[in-house]
């Protein structure tokens, strides 16, 4: 069964498929009311986010864009310092595309919302027409906008970052955008899998823990190039970043190689990077190495009063240094 | 200008549009951090809901997607009896996107929140290829999720209407959906305007002058006939609408003649449907009337107690009783 102009008319198939499709996956005591908003119990300081998710394809090695989408919410919730709680999920649905599909693609939201301790609590349902040529699959975008509750305790971001604070990378970089890029190409590699994963374990341990983290993101779009010159330029400080400690496997190596790539652009979905007191540095990175989807964390570098316009800096595994700047032009599109 | 894939890289390119023309429009303390998630102030109940826009055009008689994608979000929260407070706001644009467009969306989008007293506080941004045939300008998804503070005391919902609940409409019906239609069908008529509006005003006036209102709903995609068979059904009511009573304008009551629409499935965006107790019907739609955008309220039925299967019935100007069933089929793409 395929996907209609009629799912997306707000009449009877809409709430047939709401009903059959996302309900049956999703439910729970909020969403069950089926009204147009959910109600539900607050807190008095709250994390909003919002992503949208057009990755293409919609399947890759180890992940898909439906637990893609509860990922890369639940993560930018967990990087404010917040307990994730909610999540609202939006469907824009290409005509024609496969019922099954969507099963699929919802069943996995399901099977990550579990994993993250989140609640999809509502919902929305749109079709557009499929306009790409005969032999292209339809596609789906998906939102989520996400609600986290933060305890009053907690601060941090950019501007809580310090000299001499110490940069942990919660494991290897690259996976995701290698995953994406071979299925484009139609490289056949057993060993590149997307890291799409939800942070919760290591970052609540870092928090629970006491340990004192400045500020953290998760790396994504744009690598971690990218983020870093961010926070280099948010936070005014340098970012020294040591080349030869950058966890990167085998595989992604290789493939970086061969297709040219610099390793510090490629995007990650279940990664992220800390500012950490270089005090708390040993029990920060056992922390996340004892954590699910931590074991390879290490640090990478540390930050540094800058020396003019504050920047990124990589010292080479040759001895050299040389800025790096955020990502320019298009890197991949539709990675995430 | 137009928008490039590198716009939607996570790099460069994606920082400056963002600063340029999202944070220039939008900005406020929560969202001007420019960090992946927004920390606000919170609430003991929260109402959360979603919505994607996928109207084309882009532009219409009265209105444009900037503006209805705020509305329409911020209604669904008011619907729910809770004081709208944050919005996410979540742009899917196409490639080749003329970056004039681009800006007057999102100076919509500004204005409309302005007006609806809501911030929009977090953001995201994907570019995709423009698949469409070359004549076929590239397009822009909006998604937008919202948050409201709900107070202990409010307590609305289908499971709230009751037996002789008066059934009120906030004005005329079909404007948004023929508004529409006409722009597709290029069809000249200056009388027919979307409706699409933010309908705080009135909703306050209720809750806060104490009218027993039992249950809302914007009436928006499926119509009021599917709305109306939602409530019977969910409310386990027979809802009655006395046909001569409905609010249609002159012109689009020809519109609908001339094209064969029938009224009862028209979508809106300016629009409610409110349940109340009969004995507060008179002051109800004396506060819709006196507030922006209610001048046509109108009572057009009431609820009674199931003769069999819960159900819509329509007593026609004839003096007929038909059941009116919720849309089925398509009833009109991407109206919203």
């Amino acid at each position: 069964m395929n996907i209609t102009m009629a799912h997306g008319s707000g009449g009877d198939a809409t709430s047939k498929l709401i009903e059959e499709v996302f309900k049956t996956e999703f439910h729970n005591e909020y969403l069950d009311k089926m009204e147009d908003s959910s109600v539900v119990p607050g807190s008095g300081r709250l994390s909003l986010t919002t992503d949208s998710f057009v990755v293409q394809p919609l399947f890759f090695d180890g992940g898909d864009i439906g637990r893609l989408s509860v990922c890369g919410t639940v993560n930018d919730i967990l990087m404010s310092g917040a307990v994730p709680k909610y999540l609202t999920a939006a469907c824009v649905l290409e005509e024609g595309l496969d019922m099954d599909v969507l099963k699929r693609v919802v069943h996995s939201m399901a099977e990550t919302a579990k994993e993250a301790g989140v609640s999809i609590v509502t919902g929305d349902t749109k079709v557009i027409e499929h306009k790409g040529n005969k032999d292209s699959e339809p596609g789906i975008i998906i939102n989520t906008a996400g609600v986290g509750f933060l305890d009053n305790s907690v601060n941090m971001g950019a501007s809580c970052i310090k000299e001499g604070d110490v940069v942990i990378i919660s494991g290897n970089i690259g996976d995701h955008h290698a995953a994406i890029m071979k299925e484009r190409l139609g490289i056949e590699n057993r060993r590149i899998k997307s890291d799409n994963a939800p942070l919760n374990e290591m970052v609540r341990g870092l928090v629970d823990n006491g340990v004192r983290v400045h500020a953290m993101r998760d790396v994504t779009r744009g690598g971690l190039g990218t983020v870093l010159n961010e926070f280099a330029s948010s936070s005014s400080n340098d970012i020294y970043v040591i080349e030869e400690r950058l966890p990167v496997s085998d595989a992604v190596r290789d493939f970086c190689g061969l297709l040219g790539l610099d390793i510090m652009y490629l995007g990650n979905e279940g990664k992220m990077v800390c500012f950490v007191d270089s005090e708390d540095e040993e029990r920060a990175v056992n922390i996340i190495r004892n954590s699910k989807y931590g074991e390879n964390a290490v640090t990478i570098g540390y930050v540094q009063k800058p020396a003019a316009i504050p920047c990124l800096v990589l010292r080479t595994s040759i001895g050299g240094e040389r800025v790096v700047g955020p990502l320019y032009g298009e890197g991949l599109p539709r990675i995430c």
